[in-house]
């Protein structure tokens, strides 16, 4: 067995067992054992953003980690931006990095690079193997510290000869750390806060937000009157009919400001007081209230749901009701030019129970949020690193995870050419994801900051932020990669198109056209 | 005058007038400035790799730095693998990257990375801004550095408040640093390597490798008997007729031992001895000759023209007439299935005068390297750094740098894909470049390195390297960016199609569908 080999079985023992792979030169060993080790998947990928996309939404869905396999200093930095998505997540991943040999390293060959430097500002582990004997080992350090709470990136770099020279097996696993219990001084301060009678607001994040988490918060609401929140942009939310639905934080700075005015408690569970995506002349960039006292019931590495148990005791509300949102669904619209309020109105009606939505509709999103809060249950992942790119991936790999659930993929424009190679390894492995690409030929989204930051923008300006010369076909660049597509601009092909891709399992693309 | 316009103004002193980017909302006022500013000429890029390696093809052409212009630390993340191969070609670039308000960093906000940190692998030269009346002679420092011999990746980090607050106006452009003169001492010990009556060779890199250079070089080979080389990828060649054409080195080690074998004299201009490029389990990683003995007469940052003229007047050879390759064209091949070689026949009867090569075809690419040999002069831009995805982006770089030269970008299908969002660029700026894709769908180079690593591969190693589930169609994936394309699988196909491309300006798409 060499290091490779020995390095595959234990990752698979410890329980990783897909790897979203774009390989070179120096993986070929790795690469090899998967056919002399059992029980690891791969899953070829066209870009490396595109396999760490995959291996985040995996990830969130899996609730362990993929690995990937990426080639040298530039693979990885290819994989880096969807890497700080995923760190932002916290999100559980697995980087297997190929190096030059070991020997080699001195020679400064053309691809050779600091992989250690190039890994570490989006890592939370980094380690570079040094023989064959230790690799197995070391992924086992490495699986272990991705899944050390609440998750993070760890990256293993692989020289060459360690995969390829002589090892003596694979590595007995490494208990995984569990989420800390509730510290029973912060559930008391907690509950002294909401039990105050000043307004308060719970902000959940990571963990807290299960279903039963969710329920937990609902009832602590019911019964001491304060409001649950979360961040504008989450890893997982469970939404839909019959589950507590928290409010989520505005996007702009003002708006997150008027939500939390009046808050006096600002009580965290995992999160952290919420901040501007930006910093704009003149507008606040720290935006908890002034005077609100914050309260950390639980970090990101302690356990939410455990907390929000201890809190709900705490404060008498283990027998309330949590208020539920009722199944509702919107009818759909009437025939004509469709929007993304529309699109949204349409998915509402339509939404199978179970979906899980990868949601980078940018500007476009708060149409299908709005009409989707009564739909059946479903998972709702967000851009939590604000990296774009990071939508069709994402979908791609949570449908790797869970192949028995519809995947919905809402993705802007600009965003999804930054990774549109996903679609072929959705073409590749026949997952079922359905893609609505808002075609709105624009970097819509810089219009609004443009203003916001107070520049003024002339012809040379507006053409920058501007798609239309010449127009993307979403259609052609879908089928050049194996998927079926097509374009719609009214209401009723886009529900016919969309009634049909929920029907229908394997990937499609909607490309919809519109202007607002 | 605001720090983004102090700026701008800077780049356009300092004779950085074309800036690629994919800007974000912290780059706005950057964006707006280049309205209030003449004669920067912004290329809007839809992946920052693209970017990058416009910028890199910019760069090797014009002989002067272009600026990029990138979204916080995963834009620039993005564009890392396209700067690693510009590193390499030692290719002068300025990267822009806006960052956050300096006072809105200590929020932690989810876009914030170490951005610096994220530079440095690929970077000769970082800096970040901190107020915006040193914007600009900030960016002169950076265009300066550079600049400075051989050339360098300069990375500015601009945080948004320093673009939008108040600057006292531009910077006076920095001189740029002249590559040092010989070193007698240097020349000396290299002519008397050569007139030793030992084996030598003479290796070429940077800019010893322009025209009079190598015409230099082929005096002293003419008068020495040594032989002239250069790397096997070089950043920039000048090829054809009329040309003195150095040995390029084979890929392969084994392959370079072979052809360096009984040397006994190895003079560097500009160059590093040659090592692997990857290392093989019992093949050599360093390739020079046992015993043979290492004279530099050049290091990176001296002139190498200066120091082959040198070398000439020591050796006696400045009267020496160089052999200078023949117009020497091949006849159209037979009607037939094509491949790689023929592809390469068909070119080399009908590359123009004045064409620029970007050559990312890998295991394709011997073909057209040898038909082309005695086409009129052109210019071929290498995969200098070895990391996929350079050569589409290149072409459109070095097309704005040349809008009067045919440009030909031929590209293996899989590094294809990394970046082909380079071709909407294309589209938009009307750029004269013809593409040709080799498309064996697969990762061939792969199956040829499992074999020479020792691996021996299974289905499931072997399906990772294989493109052919789903098949690509380069047609509608070009056709979707707005670049006309066909598809050809015989000789006489290409060879109208290509005729037709050489002929009408703007860009085309040509794919080559070939099993060999």
């Amino acid at each position: 067995m060499n290091g490779a080999e020995s390095l595959v079985a234990t990752l698979v023992a410890s329980g990783v067992d897909a790897c979203f792979t774009n390989p070179g030169t120096s993986e070929m060993h790795f690469v090899a054992a998967l056919d002399r080790v059992e029980g690891m998947r791969p899953v070829l990928c066209l870009f490396e953003g595109v396999a760490t996309g995959a291996a985040d939404g995996y990830g969130r869905m899996a609730g362990k980690p993929a690995a990937t396999l990426l080639h040298l200093g530039p693979g990885l930095a290819n994989g880096l931006a969807n890497l700080h998505n995923a760190k932002r997540a916290a999100t559980p991943i697995v980087n297997i990095v190929g190096d030059h040999a070991t020997y080699h390293a001195q020679h400064d060959a053309p691809l050779a690079s600091d992989i250690a430097a190039v890994a570490a500002p989006f890592s939370s582990w980094v380690h570079a193997s040094t023989d064959a004997g230790k690799v197995a080992h070391d992924a086992a350090r490495a699986v272990a510290a991705a899944r050390k709470p609440p998750g993070g990136i760890a990256t293993l770099i692989l020289p060459a000869d360690t995969a390829w020279s002589e090892a003596d097996g694979p590595a007995e696993p490494i208990a995984t750390a569990e989420p800390a219990p509730p510290r029973p001084d912060a559930v008391a301060r907690a509950a002294d806060a909401l039990a105050s009678g000043k307004a308060a607001v719970i902000l959940l994040r990571g963990d807290a937000l299960t279903e039963e988490g969710l329920a937990q918060a609902g009832r602590i609401a019911k019964t001491t009157g304060a409001r649950v929140m979360c961040d504008t942009f989450t890893a997982r939310l469970p939404r839909g009919a019959g589950r507590f639905a928290p409010t989520a934080l505005p996007y702009f700075a003002e708006q997150i400001v008027e939500t939390l005015a009046g808050t006096e408690r600002l009580v965290l569970v995992g999160a952290k007081p919420p901040v501007a995506f930006f910093a704009y002349p003149g507008k606040p960039g720290w935006l908890t209230p002034e005077g609100c006292e914050i309260v950390v019931l639980a970090q990101p590495h302690e356990s939410g749901p455990a907390a929000l148990d201890a809190l709900a005791d705490a404060v008498g509300a283990l027998g309330a009701s949590p208020d539920l949102a009722p199944l509702a669904r919107p009818d759909l619209p009437a025939p004509g030019p469709i929007d993304s309020a529309l699109v949204g109105q349409i998915i509402g009606r339509l939404l199978p129970e179970g979906a899980i939505v990868s949601d980078e509709a940018a500007t476009s999103r708060l149409g299908p949020a709005l009409h989707t809060a009564g739909a059946p249950p479903h998972d709702w992942l967000a851009l939590t690193g604000g990296s774009i790119g990071q939508g069709v991936p994402l979908a791609t790999g949570a449908a790797v995870a869970c192949p028995d659930r519809k995947v919905l993929a809402l993705q802007g424009d600009g965003g999804g050419m930054y990774t549109l190679q996903a679609l072929w390894t959705q073409a590749r492995e026949k997952l079922d994801v359905t893609t609505v690409i808002f075609a709105n030929r624009s970097y819509a989204i810089l219009n609004v900051e443009m203003k916001r930051v107070g520049a003024d923008p002339g012809p040379k300006a507006l053409s920058v932020m501007d798609l239309h010369d010449p127009v993307l076909d979403w259609v052609k660049l879908a089928e050049g990669m194996g998927v079926e597509a097509v374009r719609v601009d009214m209401t009723e092909a886009f529900a016919d198109h969309f009634a049909r891709c929920m029907r229908e399992k394997g990937p499609h693309l909607i490309e919809v056209v519109h202007t607002r």
